[in-house]
């Protein structure tokens, strides 16, 4: 495990006012779309504009405050944990743009070959460069 | 900790075409509305008909298989793991309507006044009713 | 135009917690997934479990009444009103389980051909269990 | 019916990658989603910062092109078609960021007062601001 000395990134995740549910804050499901939003935007960061395709295995996400529609843009902020064989680990956090910390997520992704269907491994050029 | 004594609820999830996403699987954040639907009713059916409201607090998601249309309608398993004073840990279990088991989640609500914009405590009726 | 002589088609359409909006009600758009589930459902009854490939041309759609949570399941009644060359014209009514209709539609879809990418035209087959 | 000589607003929608469906485009349903985006930032922008309640009473939209990841950020232009005594009427147009025009909608609101729980007419100042 090779936690806290992977490449990082920042960056903004605007909402919409349909991220909202019937409480008036931002549905519990919806983060994961704006957590993605922010992953990609990282990959394609640490990987020349290369966007690869993943699938995910698993997913841990604290919420630790609402999020109402003033609260965006979010600030996002994404850590590479770990670079296995064929997964990567990432820490993302999203920030309410007043600078309270909204949620936290550990999530592991598989990189994937979506013509042969099947999990790929990570190539030594990606894991440089998420290595950071 | 009263792992595994709670009630158990079990019921259908339907599956929408506009659950998939560009692979045409269905979306990792779409999981959480379908465990959500799956809570909701898990918690009408133990507590005749009434349906509180609730805030997550935290989810542990393990994608298993990838879900496409045909695997539709999703049966879900819902376990109440624990009971605590304002919080309820649930184990949500999906599974093809193949028998596969698609994903296993773990969710922390907390209960939650709509009115007072806080968090609740579980009632004594209410824990006598999760507690199966 | 050959109105109210085709195909029609009735079913039920669940409603999910996550199509509500902050004003809790079911939010303008969700509409569409809505009335894409009921129609999927018709053309696959009309041609015996097919299940063919469009895009949307048009969609007109008229609010009638605000839907909230406890008006679902939503009854859908799905006619086929004119099948063109490559495009069908369906017109699709949905109303609450407590009889209120709550929105009509008219919406002009066009049979895709996935493999070429583009438009194809009705088959006679199509043709003949769409005009009812 | 004074087209045309209303307030108008141009502006972007950024796509998210949830955005696109199994066919790999923007699914129809969605285009609500980023109109809805359009039409709230033009009427904070018309109404000084305001941002009137109203829920939505008719949509025509007429799809002109597929919308895929790479279009995005799309540019929006809403344009006031009509001011009611308790209606919008306006026409908005989505582009890809490569020009093309890719929907174009016609949009009836009514304005709504959420405490009362009904329409409301449109004020003086309102009218004046969105007659352009």
């Amino acid at each position: 495990m090779t936690e806290h000395n992977g490449y990082t990134w920042s960056g903004q995740v605007p909402l919409r006012w349909r991220d909202l549910d019937a409480y008036g804050h931002v549905y519990y499901g919806q983060y994961l779309t704006l957590l993605d939003e922010a992953r990609v935007a990282m990959l394609k960061a640490a990987l020349d504009g290369a966007d690869p395709s993943f699938v995910m295995a698993r997913v841990e996400l604290d919420y630790r405050r609402q999020v109402v529609i003033d609260d965006g843009p979010l600030s996002a902020l994404v850590r590479v944990e770990r670079v296995g064989r064929t997964s990567l680990t990432l820490h993302e956090q999203l920030s309410s743009r007043h600078g309270a910390t909204v949620a936290e997520a550990r999530v592991v992704v598989v990189l994937y070959d979506l013509d042969a269907r099947r999990p790929r491994e990570v190539s030594e050029a990606e894991r440089a460069a998420l290595s950071g």
